[in-house]
């Protein structure tokens, strides 16, 4: 297997996008591929990642960008996985290049959905659940994602005041990132004030709707010749499924598809959560970064939310979690999410992360889920 | 690289699913595991393709498969390159495993549009082409290879009576094949007699819409042991972009990204079209078959429209061509079409092809287009 890299990262600021996705999308591609050093020619594979295009009326949207970054007769696929959409596509790429089948790959995620009612849009990101099952019968992410905080309170204790920790710490660290939805900081009294959205989450539990595109060019090491940017090295990219709907399961305590593949990951790399300097996790709404750094095996089952009040997944703490505000203040434009995890990586490895930037970045994990937990992505990163 | 073979295959028939695309998927994807004598724990990955899902209200679709079959906690992802998805899916698939990455990998395509009016149905499958530049300004598929085929005729005075001829023969084929939509014959008659829907092309030069599913299964030779059928052995698996819109194109007389795709597998095989015995193509319309010919390299430009007046590529012809019926007859389940042609070829492999069993079956080749050829995928498969 060749070492493989990211060499090259941009996004869009995440919100509303004022052109279509697939502009969007190439005009991130484009400065991913010119941040790289990467000849263009030597690109063998493009994945994109766009969930919702029908949204906009536009499927197989591959060979449109490719053939406005000049590099039209690279073959393309669309690869979705719900909100995993563009670490599933990182995959690819991961397996493409270390496998020798490309030197390099483009990775683009991409999702536009501001130009519908909020009704539509809504529709849209629901049937990243279970139609007949879940959604059908009114079960929304919030409600869904509801459930599983509430099993966590009655279990573990978990109030209020840690979950809206989390919120605070993540709009703190988006109110620092020029590509965030959401560039205010919140206090703790503003999200007990916030509406009930489905109970115990309020307003300022739940991610916002975004547009929003991110890119991201891997390549063999013994094509990315000197690169302008410090490399992320891809020491593990994992991923996992589990049973997809929630009622099937035995425990909601956590989402088992992050277990699995957090294992994987950790035992590709050949190292412990304990080398991690820090994290993106997958906060689509303050109870799934709990979720996260315990499946992930950062903290015990019941001790992850104890962790933002104390400070210690701020950007300056011990170990920070979402130094670019998350899903949660970041943003959440479904199919860039995932590549936009990593372009946040990136840019801390570069110490470009201005107001943001966290003080040791010699091993990241990314951590990217699809809708309850039917997918998960987990990718590790450390330098050359 | 490991060598890869595909060990199951199954396919529903094509026409109007009685069950939901999920159910579909999974019921051939159950089929064709259990075919395969590979347990199902050994499937590493599963890639599906299913472009129009969101017809259902359904996304994320891979977790439902897997945890239906039993194995939920393989990871999943949906593959979308318009009509060539589920070949870009098999493409993947044989990329994990001839990497290294996964022992056996399952490829589901499915498609289901019947419930909805055609003009619905319609303006799904437009989304294929460029939604701005073509689509809103009415250009449809029809439409746009009735470009083609007027492109042709005009270079190379190919006549109605060669593109009818081509309809019959896959009429002919579809006729004998319990799997295809339309399981009838046709005459020149009643193709010449029947409307023209987009000069020059007439109704008869026309694929259905179709509902279907089919699924293979890929799996390293090592970890096939004893096989209950004859396996396919990949030997290329390629794909290739071109540029997406026919009006930034120099040259209407072929599909470009055809012959960038069949000089790669050739060129992967180390054979050349001369080893090939029969042939899957992509004959969304009558000429579609005649351009995949002269750019795969079996004929001359200008000359594979006599092929078919001529018997030569009828299957007790000298180079059977879309023994199953083809898209023309057998139908066009969009996303199921590309690992339907490869059910076809397993079929063929083991003489369980009934009626339309063509004579040899050493070497075949798979030819699966994306729209007007943005994308396409070409395989190669031969004996151990």
């Amino acid at each position: 297997m060749r070492e493989t890299w990211v060499v090259g990262a941009a996004t869009t600021r995440y919100g509303k996008l004022p052109d279509s996705g697939r502009e969007a999308a190439t005009r991130v591609a484009l400065e991913a591929i010119d941040g790289s050093g990467i000849d263009p020619k030597r690109i063998g594979y493009t994945f994109v990642s766009n969930a919702f295009g029908v949204a906009e009326r536009q499927a197989h949207v591959g060979p449109l960008i490719n053939t406005a970054l000049g590099i039209p007769d690279v073959p393309s696929a669309t690869i979705e996985s719900a909100c995993s959409s563009s670490s599933a596509g990182l995959h690819e790429a991961f397996v493409h290049v270390a496998g020798g089948f490309a030197d390099a790959v483009l990775v683009v995620g991409v999702e536009k959905l501001s130009h519908l009612d909020t009704l539509t849009a809504t529709s849209y990101f629901a049937m990243g659940a279970d139609y007949p099952f879940e959604t059908r019968n009114g079960a929304t992410f919030p409600g869904l994602y509801a459930t599983l905080a509430y099993v966590h309170r009655q279990k573990y204790g978990t109030t209020s005041e840690e979950l809206g920790a989390i919120a605070v710490k993540n709009h703190a660290n988006a109110a620092r990132n020029p590509h965030a939805h959401f560039q205010k900081e919140i206090t703790l009294e503003t999200y007990l004030r916030s509406p009930v959205i489905a109970s115990p989450l309020r307003l300022y539990d739940c991610c916002p709707f975004s547009d929003g595109a991110a890119a991201v060019v891997v390549a063999a090491r013994e094509a990315a010749g000197t690169p302008s940017s410090e490399p992320l090295v891809i020491r593990a990219s994992a991923r996992s499924g589990s049973v997809a709907d929630m009622q099937d399961r035995l425990d909601l305590t956590g989402l088992p598809a992050t277990r699995t593949a957090a294992v994987a990951a950790f035992r590709q790399a050949g190292i412990g959560p304990d080398a991690v300097d820090f994290l993106e996790v997958h906060d689509c709404f303050t109870i799934a970064e709990v979720l996260a750094l315990e499946d992930l095996g950062f903290y015990p089952k019941g001790a992850a939310a104890r962790a933002g009040p104390e400070g210690e997944t701020a950007r300056d703490g011990r170990l920070p979690v979402n130094p670019s505000g998350g899903l949660k203040a970041k943003g959440h434009p479904v199919s860039a999410t995932g590549a936009g995890q990593v372009v946040e990586i990136f840019e801390q490895f570069n110490h470009r992360a201005g107001a943001r930037q966290v003080p040791k970045t010699e091993w990241a994990l990314a951590h990217n889920v699809g809708a309850t937990g039917g997918s998960c992505s987990v990718h590790l990163f450390s330098h050359r």
